[in-house]
């Protein structure tokens, strides 16, 4: 795990880049909304070669996000939260986010201006003013959708939890983002037991401490299967302990199925 | 959030019982896998009376794992992992639980009497045996599906990652935990702009500090709508409150649409 804290210069030549992502709402933890941004950051962030190595799901609760956004943005090189930025009295991030660094909130001519690209004039009520709120001092993260900006102070960025607002506000300031080698991945899947193999993965393992070997199990049409997914920044390493993986499957006497085309992202 | 660190006992009158989850695995934070565990305990843990206030979703390595359980089991009244207790070298999570216990971990006679109901004494290799390699002291939670069991120490309970297997085993304990009055939800849905009612619902929670409104925004078949969530134990104090929403809607000339049937698990 990284011990940095602050998005390291383009100069740098840092390693391992590390994220968090602090999904924000009451409605997750419910479980009345099904999260979709972690998957999607996690993919993103790879192919940007920074690794997301934890995310948080926290309540509506200014103590507790002012406590997971400073005791993270000290841990991880980037932290993103996601949700709680809209127009009701529920979406309490901007002013927690804020409390953390200790900053006051004033409403930013900047973000009054996106706004007024997506709705009229007289349409822009207090309600909607609230979404151009800002942390003094912090630079406007664009949302090309429905114009309302996120916000970035220091290393932590703050954006909308719909998916989609999301996606797209991750996308327009991505290429900011400093990391290191994308890590590559690839999958060999094969009809077997998955503790029929786990000696043989072991030693596979050991001789190549430096590749990350996962087992997952799965069942497709009814038969049970197991997916070997190996995780390494140089696609040279992994071919090497993906060959071994496919002739331990064939002298298990099951067939290798190569998942192709899932560079970076599986 | 709860300052309870051990669950409490049937005695006692506790009014909010409180719960972390770890989801434990890479291929999570990597988007190769999506989680449905979240949503599924949130909604059972209501039903029992115990809130969801947090869940962590960390990497397969040891320290973190320590460290995360060993900060929300003191804050918490229940901790659930899911995921790392299979047979495969990535599979760490056993050996760190107890670590952050300070417990050895030694293969229980009756973890391996479990597996014998579902495989053969032959086919038990040493991989399958992992299965049954318990921290001292620990209870056994029963699987019913694959056998292998998971554990509980304390306030911790360890489970598998498989959603099928997790669902299963919270099932197969469910009993055993104590809660307080489950949180009743109506959700109130409408076609009209969130940030047109922000005002009137600031108001309306005002009013009603003790009933938890949320307001979360959607789109179907195109059209842009707000489902407005009220949550309280109480349905007296939730139908007070959804009463004034219903007729705020109707002022602003759009018709409240209830989803019924959705007590306690929305």
């Amino acid at each position: 795990m990284s011990e940095g804290n602050g998005a390291a210069g383009p100069g740098e030549t840092k390693k391992l880049y590390t994220a968090c992502l602090i999904l924000i709402g009451n409605e997750l933890l419910s479980g009345r909304i099904q999260d979709a941004n972690l998957a999607f950051l996690g993919r993103e962030l790879n192919e940007l070669g920074i690794r997301l190595a934890e995310a948080r799901v926290i309540s509506d609760d200014e103590a507790t996000i002012v406590d997971a956004v400073n005791t993270t943005r000290a841990r991880y090189d980037y932290v993103f939260t996601s949700g709680g930025i809209g127009p009701t009295h529920d979406d309490i991030t901007t002013d927690s986010v804020a409390s953390a660094f200790d900053l006051k909130v004033e409403q930013n001519s900047e973000a009054v201006k996106m706004l007024l690209q997506h709705y009229r004039e007289e349409d822009l009520n207090e309600a909607r003013l609230r979404m151009a709120r800002i942390p003094l001092g912090a630079t406007l993260l664009e949302n090309p959708l429905s114009k309302a900006p996120g916000f970035r102070i220091e290393n932590v960025f703050v954006m909308a939890g719909v998916p989609r607002i999301f996606q797209a506000k991750f996308h327009s300031f991505k290429h900011m983002l400093v990391g290191g080698k994308p890590v590559r991945s690839h999958a060999i899947s094969a009809f077997i037991t998955e503790s029929i193999l786990a000696a043989d993965l072991t030693t596979i393992q050991e001789r190549h401490p430096e590749v990350e070997i996962g087992s997952y199990i799965f069942v497709r049409a009814g038969k049970a299967g197991v997916s070997l997914v190996l995780r390494h920044p140089e696609e040279s390493s992994i071919q090497v302990a993906a060959d071994e993986v496919r002739e331990m499957l064939r002298n298990h006497g099951v067939e290798p199925m190569d998942d192709e085309g899932k560079h970076a992202s599986c």
